[in-house]
């Protein structure tokens, strides 16, 4: 499977072209942060994307990418997250039929909003949850619509990082949280191509630190659902990043750092009080990453990428709550 | 002081130029509303610029366009709000001199965030907050930059009306905070000559409804202190429409409404879950009349300006509380 060929900026360009007027064009929002350390932050913000998170662009440039034959069938993705609600604000925009495999106890609000997007909501047992989606695939014709691995989600992800190299060509470093690694692929291909001379390095809760390990081991590690879980970035649980993000993170990624989990509610609050803006956990570990490793910065300017702000209302205002 | 003449649409236009890489460039960000109510509403989050509040682009537009000479001695300007960090800011920016009135009893957490950006603070009894600037200017020299009566400051803010009617040509109905009322003035200038099809709507506390009040009469009308402090919607406390804004508001605004304290903390609610944004009180009013007032829209697309996100962390808490 090495032999995949990376996604390029052409790829990135022409998704770029794809979702405009679908997903927020998303500034860059400043972030004063205290002790007036020196360096400048900048928050981008996918929080703002009509779902609440970045997964928007890679759906969109996968759905839309589809003939007309394929977009008959419909589609199918398995997530008890933002993917979810992705896949079918698109489906629902462009008038495709969306099945969603949730794996059964997934939150209850999270399944209302797939819903209520007029997506069809398969519950499994959570060990289906990868296998399912193959069948239904298989039986129905449905084009599978991956997370993560898959080059028209990967590019997707890619605007974001041609966006802040429109925005902010002199960027010194990109932080970005790492989950299954698409989001990172993507903006890394973007940043490297269009500013070589900046770092990009992706961001792990320490209690979901595969990324982080295999970074540093140089081949993909598997963590089991019993440590990935523990973080309460909700988001960021994927077990290990998935191969064709790996082999981005290889080529273009410079580093993976981790936080605590204090660190990141630190930055949740950081981002409500000096950005205005609402972050989840998961959405929030490269502010958090910023705060907690000045080193990384060296004063110069710094992006981080807010991938989401869908957080539920109780666990939020504990947060904020300190 | 009738014949004073109106911003027109080149100024603004200068003044997008001008204000360009300083103020963001904010985009419409969608807000889902409960019950599934016809029609589309989309936030303008001003809240995202460097200080959290449109304050930024009135007072650049008018700082920026000084001759050296009067930069080099400096401004002054008289607030406890955003309008102080705004000026603070932009000075800052500038390098130019500036100082701030400060009504004594004033949080001292913006006096702190004004002092941060190097701005010399003069606390002042309220009662001489509108007149020391003056003392000031006359004894130093200092240029006045006033907080909305003055055509350069409503320039500036009539680029958020620009940037709407470019976004969005199609809008509908534009909601915006009414205040002193230059915020509004250069919206609805804006909206009225770009997308003359399009309503522009006040909307006011209904505890602090001294514009509402002189729209209904066909003029300007004062409510005292004692009844505006009643909200908490502390930067809509102003006694009275500015002269220069009550002229675009006669010209250009087609009403202007209120809202309750319970509809504004509900708003404040909504833009956190919905729209994942930080809405202060005052910020909120424009959501607020969006969900109070259905009939305005009449399922068309509307278009809300969230003014600003500087809320005090523990009302914020308290109000996510409900």
């Amino acid at each position: 499977m090495t032999d995949r060929p990376l996604v390029g900026i052409d790829d990135i360009d022409r998704a770029a072209e794809r979702i405009a007027g679908v997903a927020v064009r998303t500034p860059l929002v400043t972030c004063a942060v205290p002790q007036r350390r020196p360096g400048t932050l900048l928050i981008k913000p996918e929080s703002l994307q009509p779902i609440g998170a970045f997964k928007l662009r890679g759906a969109y440039n996968k759905i839309a990418s589809l003939d007309p034959e394929q977009r008959g069938r419909g589609v199918v993705a398995s997530s008890s997250g933002n993917h979810a609600q992705a896949v079918a604000y698109v489906a629902c925009t462009l008038g495709i039929k969306a099945t969603l495999v949730i794996p059964e106890g997934a939150a209850e609000i999270k399944i209302a909003a797939t819903r209520a997007y007029g997506a069809e909501v398969v519950l499994v047992p959570p060990d289906q949850r990868d296998t399912k989606p193959l069948e239904l695939a298989a039986e129905h014709g449905y084009t599978l619509v991956p997370p993560y691995d898959d080059p028209a989600v990967i590019a997707g992800t890619g605007t974001i990082g041609a966006e802040i190299a429109a925005d902010l060509p002199d960027v010194d470093l990109v932080l970005v949280p790492v989950s299954g690694g698409g989001l990172i692929s993507g903006i890394a291909t973007a940043i490297k191509t269009r500013c070589p001379r900046a770092r990009v390095i992706g961001v792990e809760p320490e209690l979901a630190a595969d990324a982080a390990e295999s970074f540093r081991r140089g081949q993909r590690v598997e963590w089991s659902p019993e440590l990935t879980f523990r973080t309460a970035a909700d988001g960021l649980r994927v077990a290990v990043v998935g191969e064709l993000p790996w082999l981005h993170i290889q080529r273009y990624v410079d580093d993976i750092v981790t936080v605590t989990e204090e660190q990141i509610r630190d930055a949740v609050r950081l981002l409500a009080r000096s950005a205005r803006l609402v972050a989840e956990p998961s959405g929030a570990v490269a502010t958090a990453a910023h705060l907690a490793h000045p080193e990384l910065s060296a004063g110069g300017t710094t992006a981080a990428v807010l991938s989401g702000g869908n957080v539920d209302p109780a666990q939020y205002i504990e947060i904020l709550r300190g």
